[in-house]
């Protein structure tokens, strides 16, 4: 790779770092390393572009889902480690190995993260692959929740794949290669890219609401509280230990709607000032919410169905999740499925992929969630489409794949 | 904005500046100009991102279109001109004019770009805003191509807005904002996100099939040229002097399918080698194409079906349009137009943004496509889903709207 595409990159890693943090650490501005103790993509810094897809297995041997793991660990590594390369003296009666769509693009600081579904498991009460002893309590069937729209095309699935990097190009490429060697193993469930706009070093980020998203998330540096609330310890059973637990929904958002709202109830309601971000009635972004703060006539000054009270920790028995959301556009559609038609029948396919990783779903997006399903006031606004969770095992050493001791155990 | 994110903007802007055109030129590194002889987002240098709607208009009142396309000049200066900040003090019980959601980001290069559709000017018969008259014949019912899958939900429109920026949140704020300002007057009909990888600056990026695509572009700074192919001289009336006719349509590609073939029939398929972008039997990209060579058995070196071929100026009475195409995913679907489910019922919806400008679109693009849409090798691997025409009347003058001068003249 040319020095001058070399620079290029660490000014696109630094110009994102800041996103979903807390403090100001430093984006890695080359390859992100496939092997280690945990997978890439989890603690790695959000990066400007995403795409997950969700599999279902189709194959009923065991053998064949050991081969596509594989397979997809050294894919992985290849990409991982260098950007795309046409193979030299390759035979041209044959298949190529890699589309080229990336080729002469950087790898753009590309994460790749697999996980496995409930499904994986056990599904409709089959044992497909001799693994239902092994599926861990954590690995719950996620409840609906009050408000949920859940659509099949966006819930579910056995296996889960999410690349992320720094060009949409490239995390295309990636994804079309692995689930080409998912072929006649398993079938694409669902799919969605997602975004995030490249904003400044050291600062946090704004949504689609115009709201900066990820003030209090927890400091991936953070090894006491990563090791607290989202990776699994040696309460988890030992393919599990150094991985974390992935919720992720598709959040439709009605940004028309929202849009249409004046500034001192969007404040309200996310409990925060829009242009710095601070808790309402402070001056700085950091500065703690203080939700017992009250005004004159004894009302909370932080309204306590707000978005900032009804997620915080303190409000939740010290429960923290690692977010790792991007946003998601598809243009377009007729269909709305909660809100009147704001726009003549057709709104924006637009919101938020949200994610986010924890040691327990249960003790983490859980029970967070199902307060806030209820009464935020945020819900107005927003529609979940779809459900998954994922357990992320850890990583893998050279010379393994991802998942084996899950099955050679 | 802080020098920090202007340098970075730079490189950003210098990255992509390759992208689809033959020589390399100086991408803008600031804000472009949204008063000229033409709209922005024409020769402006292909962005990273971009956002297009089509728009059908509800109202039936002359006067409600003008203030649309007043409301639209007035925002597209504001943002055009700047980087979103807030309105300082303004009133916390009023709708923000602004989401907020590209605060912070810097305008990214952003173009924007206005088009009328053939149904503007008369709708089932109806000469629905006093235009019938004034429709050029260059604004042609664009035919129904052999193998055109069209659907409602990607075809026609009555106004086209086409957003394009280094930002995908940039992007998307701006249309959100447009669409905004089109309620009461006019509904969205479709529209779709695109994206281009980062290339280097100075190389021609490649598309989705791994293939370098726009070779053979016009320079955009090729006065000539462009005035000779691409923008409306004399021979249009006087709106549309300065302006051009825009074709975009999505096409799907089979990109499953494509990856599947063998290197030699893919390359045979474009005419051109996959790694170096030459024509077949060459070594350097931009070589000519040289279609008369043939090998020993007086067979064509290149394919005379091959996408290269068929689309050669030299094979076409020298017609050229200028292509300003963007790749779209969508995600998976399990809707496949034309081709057999090679991946268990679902596939990528994914493919090509395909824009392209012309003087004419009889002697442009309709002339090219006729032909192509017929035996292009390449064919075999796209489908048109959708199709619409617009007249891009040229750019305005301050203190003048887009399109005024076909609506008061």
């Amino acid at each position: 790779m040319e020095q001058k595409n070399m620079n290029w990159m660490k000014t696109i890693g630094s110009a994102i770092l800041g996103f979903g943090l807390i403090t100001s650490v430093f984006a890695s501005t080359g390859p992100e390393p496939f092997y280690g103790v945990h997978q890439s993509g989890i603690s790695t810094p959000a990066q400007l572009n995403t795409y997950f897809i969700a599999f279902d297995v189709t194959t009923t041997k065991k053998e064949d889902l050991v081969k596509l793991l594989k397979d997809w660990s050294d894919a992985a590594v290849d990409m991982m480690a260098q950007p795309e390369q046409f193979d030299k003296n390759a035979d041209p009666t044959k298949i190529p190995r890699k589309s080229g769509a990336s080729v002469g693009l950087s790898n753009a600081a590309l994460s790749i993260t697999f996980g496995f579904g409930a499904t994986l498991f056990e599904k409709d009460g089959v044992d497909r692959f001799g693994l239902a002893k092994k599926r861990p309590e954590a690995l719950v069937n996620v409840p609906v929740f009050t408000g949920d729209q859940l659509v099949p095309e966006r819930t579910g699935g056995d296996l889960s794949l999410q690349a992320s990097a720094n060009d949409p190009q490239v995390v295309e490429y990636v994804v079309r290669r692995l689930a080409k060697l998912a072929n006649g193993v398993a079938v694409m469930k669902w799919a969605q890219p997602g975004f995030n706009g490249a904003f400044k070093a050291g600062e946090t980020g704004r949504n689609q609401m115009g709201f900066k998203d990820g003030t209090l998330n927890i400091p991936t540096k953070d090894v006491k509280l990563m090791d607290k609330h989202i990776w699994v310890g040696n309460e988890g059973p030992s393919w599990m230990q150094g991985g974390s637990y992935m919720v992720i929904r598709p959040i439709r958002i009605s940004l028309d709607h929202w849009d249409d709202m004046n500034l001192a109830f969007q404040e309200e309601t996310v409990g925060r000032h829009k242009s710095s971000g601070a808790p309402i009635g402070k001056q700085k972004e950091m500065e703690e919410l203080g939700l017992k703060r009250t005004d004159a006539k004894g009302k909370p000054v932080i309204n306590e169905y707000s978005h900032s009270a009804i997620s915080s920790p303190e409000n939740n028995e010290g429960t923290q999740i690692l977010r790792r959301a991007f946003a998601y556009d598809n243009g377009i559609t007729k269909v709305n499925e909660r809100w009147p038609p704001w726009r003549q029948l057709t709104t924006f396919d637009a919101g938020l992929l949200f994610m986010c990783y924890q040691k327990d779903p249960r003790t983490g997006f859980i029970k967070l969630f199902s307060k806030m399903a209820q009464i935020d006031m945020l819900n107005q606004f927003t529609t979940h489409t779809g459900s998954a969770l994922f357990a992320v095992p850890h990583g893998a050493t050279k010379g393994h794949y991802i998942g084996q001791d899950l099955f050679e155990d």
